[in-house]
């Protein structure tokens, strides 16, 4: 079946976003020019995203659409008038449930997905769908927002792949679902 | 002032206990004999310990005194009878707020404090009484718990001073309170 791959930022106290989807604490730290933390080559590794409405409503707010790569956005609650009719043929909707997605996108060749945003990554994580994590700590602590990690039926073992200090003085860790 | 230092563990979803204190999925990660972590080190780099009744409890609980530094348990529901005989010229209970606390401890001759326990270190990092944190993250998520962080009146920036992998496999990095 299609893995699942998280490469997302984090506060230090484990929120992708505030409550409003703001992510100005994030925007806010310094760039490093010459080191992308890994993102393109990540990107390059995977062959299409799986979001939820909350990221792409976020990413539609960006203005300009940043993917090359085809996204599935994974809602019951938006139709396909919610998407513009320049991303047609960028995005697509599903409301199938994570496992029978990635069943599907195995079918149409997919083998890795970008799973983002911190609803879906609770919801594939819960149901094995995810094979690693690359979590960039930012060193801020924002005290409210949509956390990352949520609620188990039991526990999850990872182990640690790579860590680093990223030029931009944020913390770049790869764990593996164990 | 005294100032306040934190060493932790956390699981990489942030939670420093289970719901009951319980510290199962921190006790059955593997030991590195040759490698502390550096919590030796930071032992000697402080004065005592400031803790709350959870972390005292819990600490009671091993059944062997752990430490050998003088112990703050800052408490406004425990009284003298909670603490046992044994105890009594090593552990000392407090009630006072906690610059008030610094304060005091300031006049004693304490230059640094250890602050520990996610209520504590909360209510000390609010108000601007943490200097840094050295935080161990085992590579564990156990879904729900005592969190390490809380809600906060605005962001707290920090920068990172050092990080590595230890023996172990979890993380260890320590944040300097910008």
């Amino acid at each position: 079946m299609t893995t699942g791959h998280v490469f997302i930022a984090t506060s230090l106290d484990g929120f992708v976003a505030r409550q409003d989807h703001s992510l100005d604490w994030l925007l806010k730290q310094p760039d490093a020019e010459d080191d992308d933390g890994g993102f393109a080559a990540f990107m390059d590794s995977v062959d299409g995203l799986v979001m939820g409405s909350g990221s792409f409503r976020t990413v539609l707010g960006f203005g300009q659409w940043a993917y090359t790569k085809p996204v599935i956005v994974l809602s019951s609650s938006l139709t396909g008038q919610d998407i513009p009719e320049e991303l047609k043929d960028k995005v697509r909707l599903s409301s199938a449930a994570p496992a029978d997605l990635m069943q599907e996108l195995q079918e149409e060749g997919w083998t890795r997905a970008y799973v983002d945003g911190g609803r879906m990554v609770q919801s594939f994580l819960r149901q094995g769908l995810i094979a690693d994590l690359t979590i960039t700590t930012v060193p801020i602590l924002i005290g409210s927002g949509i956390p990352l990690f949520g609620s188990l039926d039991r526990d999850i073992d990872l182990q640690v792949d790579s860590s680093r200090i990223l030029p931009t003085g944020m913390i770049q860790t790869t764990f593996r679902v164990a």
